[in-house]
């Protein structure tokens, strides 16, 4: 049995999914030869380390504590140190979880360098540090002999971008997608229940479904940003900064109503158009012919158009256990190559 | 710039394909840093080899030769001998594109078995021999270090299964898909032509869609030998002898109006529920709400339940120069890990 020390920094919904996925699917680990050890919990204010690894009862303990509130625990340390935690505890893989940050790519940036630094393999479901540099951590993880996963960034509850990561000899002429699960939760709301936007985006907080600050979703950060690192699996990268982005508020009643009419409905459609050269995530009205018109709610939706044909894939776009599943995945994939 | 030296053994359309892809695509190669070099091709009755690899003059004056036909061109041995190929040429890489055969796997499982055994990685797109030994294959592979992939086995056009072997983690419930390409196609035009299915088969022969002996496609075998992959994949293995295979040709004209009256379609459809324990390639009348009944002519498409929700991936299943590229695919993601 090949054992892999992990360490887990960012203790949101999919920190705590990846407890309860390694907890729940440590038989499925234990048929492909893996034993996944959780040697440190980081969160914003605080961190647990263990280097003989935390057993199943304080992992369990941790996940009855509150956002941000590791450092209620008797064993925590009241501040975070990743030098101090690697000191002790010498991880072999490093899962990077913290939110994603589109002004800095901060602390995911700087805690992925450090990591693979280390000597560590990387799996990340946080997008902004490939959006800053996708280009320098992918470089940094293959020259010391290191593996950088990031599956869970696009799509996060599938294993989308193993499938696009496996298309290399493909001249890719598109991409078009819906990326964005609450953007798309909001327009299915504002068209379900015939209200604007900004009512269904209210509601979306209420349900918490959308954050307090919808800004990533609802103004396309969190699309663009997918964008991005679609188009770095694709070889042609394009820069975030340049991505064409409008805003999902300012659709009126009268629009969709007009479009419910006319049965279509409002998307927000991310798409790179390598012949145009255009990239951008816009507010589409798009008809029942048009594949992206039956990704509703919860589900994303990509077509991929390339000299091979064209390619639907769909599925749900996040939610913590299911994302975190994938960020094992992609766990269980590190380990099974050092096995 | 890494050197790869592959043999391709098996040259018929994939094989030709292969050829063309390597050929049209070096430069996306060189970019990922990999050289291959073709240092011998073999079909049925003869080969063509030389150790310090095969000129691209070399390759396209094959291209030109009938089916079986190597032999036809001066530098080609009158037979077929992997021994004297492999002594000659130490390939790092064996490509196998024998055609299938349910009855022994053979040639393909021998030559399989044969490349491990010389220290060579495999990218095959023939399903029999995985059919028949997918366990003793993948352990051969494993057991010696060695990479034994097979994406070009399902839905050849398009790397569906690397989505599939990512999902290790999540409970798969069911597999529900059009896999079988042919039959689709005589499928779609018995609906769209209002014909009986064996006049269908007979256009679809004509047209050069079907094989003069169609049974492979229409009795339902292909689609039990990927049903069959799929589930090894899934890491619940189905024993291909025991999935129910019910033939198209039994389907009326009457059916296939009554079905259009309905607003329904025929559609061979292969599934695994691993709930109820059936594997089966039946003739299912499938409604608009079901994403299979949008499948159509030469497109292939697949339903997967699980844990983490359901999954709908839908592309092209076959033709040479596409499922050429899903093995250049794999022989690329095998020579990036020697890397």
């Amino acid at each position: 049995m090949a054992e892999q020390r992990v360490v887990i920094v960012g203790f949101g919904n999919v920190g705590r999914g990846l407890v309860k996925t390694l907890l729940f699917k440590s038989s499925k680990l234990a048929k492909h030869g893996v034993n996944i050890v959780v040697v440190g919990v980081v969160d914003s204010k605080g961190m647990v380390y263990k280097p003989e690894g935390l057993r199943p009862v304080e992992l369990l303990k941790m996940l009855e504590t509150p956002r941000s509130g590791l450092r209620s625990l008797e064993v925590a340390k009241q501040y975070v140190d990743l030098k101090e935690l690697y000191e002790k505890t010498k991880p072999d893989i490093h899962v990077e979880l913290t939110p994603a940050n589109y002004e800095t790519g901060e602390p995911g940036l700087s805690n992925i360098r450090f990591a693979l630094n280390e000597g560590a393999h990387v799996a990340t479901a946080n997008k902004s540090p490939l959006v800053f540099d996708f280009k320098g951590l992918t470089e940094l993880a293959r020259s010391r002999g290191l593996v950088l996963k990031y599956t869970a960034t696009v799509m996060g509850a599938s294993s989308f971008l193993s499938l696009l990561d496996h298309m290399k000899l493909q001249d890719v002429y598109s991409v078009r997608g819906i990326l964005n699960t609450t953007s798309n939760i909001v327009l299915s709301l504002a068209h379900e229940k015939l209200v604007e936007v900004e009512r269904a985006v209210e509601e979306a907080i209420v349900l918490g479904i959308a954050e307090r600050d919808p800004s990533i979703d609802i103004d396309g950060y969190d699309a663009a940003a997918k964008l991005t690192i679609i188009s770095n699996v694709i070889g042609k990268p394009v820069d975030f900064k340049s991505i064409e982005r409008v805003s999902l508020r300012g659709l009126s009643l009268r629009e969709v109503v007009m479009a419910i009419k006319e049965g279509k409905a409002w998307k927000q459609v991310s798409s790179i158009d390598y012949r145009s050269q255009k990239a951008r995530v816009a507010l589409e009205k798009v008809e029942p012919g048009d594949l992206l018109y039956h990704v509703r709610g919860a589900m994303n939706g990509v077509v991929i158009e390339t000299d091979t044909g064209s390619y639907f894939f769909m599925g749900k776009g996040g939610g913590g256990v299911e994302t975190a599943h994938t960020v094992a995945n992609d766990i269980l994939a590190i380990a099974l190559r050092e096995v």
